[in-house]
């Protein structure tokens, strides 16, 4: 509960009001006026629920594309402080058309942009950190009986420019919001009505999810699960704020993302399995096994800013061992460019590329307690004769790299051999 | 000259910096990308030319009526603040454009926002007025040898809002930052290369003018000329801010505005022939001639923001007048109600109403000394049988409401009874 707003609240003429509740709509919940309308209507008929309400705002959806457009045909390499400049005018054109369309229906509103919280960020610009969210003008709004809506994604550094926190910020933005308010929830409506166990385009038996925990909602949005920025799931699970992932077209059905306590004793040992098409796999074969070969394969990569997955090292052979390791598929022709330079130099005898991989993930809070897991994922596809190519594994997670022709064979018989199956 | 400017930049290794020179694009010369390397390229090139350069744009051309569009749509009378919140991102976005794209070229470039400046106003939404417009920011930029690219158009007021400075106030915007940087030369870029005799459409003798005064102009533009914001020229004479209109994809050539003691001695007596069509007509017939008519008649239009233009009153026969005023044409019809109730309140005879009248005016400072232009006028337009309804006068202009279909010839016969004729 924001106790002090709600003893405001309560001591107003607005006495009925009992909860501060943070939404955030994405782009595609915006992309047109019927939608804006339509998004409209729900926040007043939320307001008259009796909630105070701050309502975060993405840019319609496909305005980011076309500004970054113009941007990259003017310069394809522009400055970050200029690129966040243009890109945050995204989220500022839909926060006021909000208001103005809350207004227009008898809903008083505010708009408030990054910079009007402030939300104060680091310097880094086109995928800043929060540093602070200053939540007085909005709680200001909430007194007055308005809805206050944030225009997301953006915030402001030390010398008081323009940043952007990044693809999906809009969510970091809510979550930060609703710790400052300390309110009782923080809503992610988007395209989809939560999570499921698994994607049901693979498997028409996947099923959704009533709650997760933080912590398998992060192995989830690691394993490249659109839903939900990775940070904002931190920031959630380092506030406690509740979290929500609801359809904004669809029905009252949602998905909570809660503490782990908050999860029932009683439930699945795996919560889903997922599938990550978006790596690929680098073997360096024929290396002189000697200290520090990983670091001067790795470390250039780190320095062109490419993210190394999964690595394994081979057993030596005769002084000579392997080193594999996954990146993500967007980065892989440049990985080669540099691993095979840097294999040149160490003498390797070759380096192998494998684009046609997949990831295929089982993740469950309930496998902490539960040591059997990764022998019976191992034995359900072995049963199918699909080769484990690297296994990684998390305390709440076991992943393995397969053929990608087995993708979607693999999550269906693990999603059965999991109980996970509907009905 | 902007001496202690001029001083640090004479100190710094950029010696051959000579002036330091302020331009604004308007939105026709920014609607495209392809016009936005082209202006790039100019902007590049004064630098190169040793000047240093703050340079305000406009939103590229539609983008403010396409937001203003997607407004409307949603809320027919928008809160003012949400208003200039959207409308702001137009002067935003292309600001950060155009640094990106000067930055491509290799000219170092910085963006400023209205609120980064910042650039106070008051609190009169959609049309504010600059209170103060702090320069320092862009003094660092020019001095550490960046082109500062400033959004037009914006402010913030006393609460941190963004404010916008009305349709043109861009050219506003770059007067008053021409004025705080004591700047040279203000450079208002735009699609015609100057100000005319009068409007080439009507006759293929208008001269282009060289030098006009700044009050010569404040009498154009409050005539309907589109080329510059009336505020922009007031506070160009008010700090004596040398401002000079140019074509961006045109020549070299422009027109000075300057203070009337830079204007030769020599010069017209009139210095333009304007025709504005934006004028309606209303008469109300038989009104009993008592005091306080005219109040009556006037103050519920200005209550109702119908700007009032010239007002006649006929003798008064039998205790009964004639009140004839004019305003602008797309008020006629609520002006028509508004007089129409007002009318038989004071127990007029009729309300008739005239939108086929058009205004001409001869402008020129030389009329000051000069007591004869106004009988020539009235002579010339006799001699073509042209009929004078109303007749307003200032020190420098003198207009003639008459039927619209004579308007041209009014325009023509003037031009050349005021030896204006090219050649």
């Amino acid at each position: 509960m924001a106790s002090h707003i709600l003893q405001r609240l309560l001591q107003s003429e607005d006495s009925h009001m009992d909860k501060v509740v943070v939404q955030k709509y994405g782009g595609s919940s915006l992309s047109t006026l019927e939608k804006i309308r339509t998004v409209a209507g729900k926040i007043k008929e939320a307001r008259e629920q009796g909630n105070a309400l701050a309502v975060v705002v993405s840019a319609m959806g496909g305005e980011t594309d076309r500004l970054l457009e113009l941007l990259f045909k003017l310069n394809d390499a522009p400055p970050g402080r200029e690129q966040d400049t243009l890109l945050s005018t995204g989220e500022q054109a839909s926060a006021s058309l909000m208001a103005a369309a809350l207004e227009y229906i008898g809903c008083p509103a505010q708009s408030f942009l990054g910079l009007q919280l402030p939300l104060y960020t680091d310097n880094v610009h086109t995928k800043a950190r929060i540093i602070q969210l200053e939540g007085n003008k909005v709680k200001k709004a909430l007194e007055e009986g308005k809805v206050a809506i944030i225009a997301g994604f953006q915030g402001i550094n030390d010398y008081g420019d323009i940043t952007t926190l990044g693809r999906g910020g809009s969510d970091t933005t809510a979550v930060a919001l609703a710790a400052s308010l300390e309110a009782d929830v923080c809503e992610i409506y988007t395209d989809v009505d939560g999570i499921y166990t698994t994607d049901p385009g693979i498997t028409p038996r996947a099923r959704h999810l009533d709650k997760i925990s933080y912590e398998e909602m992060l192995e989830l949005a690691g394993l490249g699960a659109k839903v939900l920025q990775i940070r904002a799931v931190e920031l959630a699970r380092k506030y406690y704020v509740p979290l929500m992932v609801k359809s904004t077209f669809g029905g009252e059905r949602g998905t909570w993302i809660v503490k782990e306590e908050d999860i029932d004793m009683e439930s699945a040992i795996v919560s889903g399995i997922s599938l990550d098409r978006n790596e690929g796999k680098i073997t360096v074969i024929g290396v002189p096994d000697r200290p520090g070969i990983a670091h001067s394969v790795i470390s250039p990569l780190a320095d062109a800013s490419v993210n190394v997955d999964m690595i394994i090292q081979n057993v030596s052979s005769e002084g000579y061992t392997d080193f594999t390791f996954t990146v993500p598929v967007n980065d892989l022709e440049l990985a080669r460019e540099i691993v095979e330079k840097e294999a040149s130099n160490i003498g390797a005898q070759e380096v192998r590329i494998n684009d046609s991989i997949v990831k295929v993930s089982a993740v469950g809070i309930g496998m902490k307690n539960h040591p059997g897991v990764a022998a019976k994922m191992f034995r359900t596809l072995s049963e199918e004769n699909i080769n484990l190519q690297m296994i990684s594994t998390s305390e709440i997670r076991i992943s393995c790299v397969i053929d990608s022709k087995y993708g979607e064979l693999a999550v269906r018989v693990l999603h059965q051999a999991f109980n996970l199956d509907k009905n």
